[in-house]
């Protein structure tokens, strides 16, 4: 007989159950109030969980908050990595989608307060780092990308930089139909080099 | 006869370049510590100006930080405008230069501020629009680029959006090495659309 997995206790469930509402309410909370109004009590008190346990499950208010960053974007890497295979117009929109919404604007709390605080900053730094690979990759993927052409890896670049750019552009005002135009436009820019 | 300018007085003269001391020091002042650690009376300290002063100048907090970005800002772009005309590879790598420096930081600390802060929201809207409004203007010219051609117009437009990204891409780390590089590609994807 095979190894058997052990099916999860009803605590294991809770636990992990708490874990992932305090991860979700983190990357509300930095979306909406900014690192300054980010305390591991404000989120424990969103979740509707006690203090103790967050602090049992995340020590420091950094482990709290670099977690639930790491954590949305692995989701959102998950749900696009299945994205049904269509025009490079869609990929481009679903790529720049990545940076429009409450997970980009949570990840910009945490990379700025970063740049001010020591404290944060090498972890901040190391997390953008692996984020920033492997959304590269899916992009390659998804576009259809073959790296070893002289050019292509700087035009993937290029266009992330753009989305992060145009992610920037929709923090204080609704940017969607400029946006749009830019997508449209750059989508057949990148179709002269990829193909 | 003419209408005479009538010459400054020393007091006036003293009054203006404590101005200019307040904003310098408040653009590097937001840079370094954010807007949690940004005061009035921070940037006084800093500016060598008693804190009394600087609230003659600059009656809020408010006030003292959209005028410190939208000076340099408007600095930044007097110097583009004199730009010597060069190859587009370098008018680019200029226009990207706007979001690397201390400038960008402290635009950016004020945008994620405003994000957050129904008091300064409407404010920074305003001055980004008016900042965005000039910096494509600029750019338009800077690279020859004819607007009533279909799609130019949007591929200045995604040039600034991917400048902006690179700006934040090197808010953490000395991003210089890969930003030249992608520079080039997209300077090169350029003269395609605008030539």
């Amino acid at each position: 007989m095979g190894v058997v997995t052990p099916p999860k206790t009803p605590k294991q469930d809770r636990s992990r159950a708490t874990r992932l509402r305090l991860l979700e309410a983190a990357v509300a909370c930095l979306a909406e109030h900014g690192w300054a109004g980010s305390t591991v009590s404000v989120v424990a008190e969103r979740a509707g969980v006690s203090r103790g346990a967050a602090q049992h499950h995340f020590p420091t208010r950094e482990d709290l908050f670099t977690a639930a960053v790491e954590y949305v974007a692995e989701e959102r890497s998950a749900a696009l990595r299945t994205l049904p295979v269509q025009g490079r117009a869609e990929v481009v929109a679903a790529l720049v989608d990545l940076y429009t919404g409450p997970l980009f604007r949570a990840a910009l709390q945490l990379w700025v307060a970063a740049s001010n605080e020591e404290q944060l900053r090498p972890r901040v730094t190391e997390l953008e780092a692996r984020v920033g690979r492997e959304t590269h990759r899916i992009a390659v993927g998804l576009l259809g990308a073959d790296e070893e052409k002289p050019g292509v890896r700087e035009t993937v670049q290029g266009l992330l930089d753009m989305a992060r750019g145009l992610g920037l552009a929709n923090l204080l005002t609704d940017d969607a139909a400029r946006r749009r135009r830019v997508v449209t436009q750059w989508a057949a820019l990148l179709d002269g080099v990829l193909d």
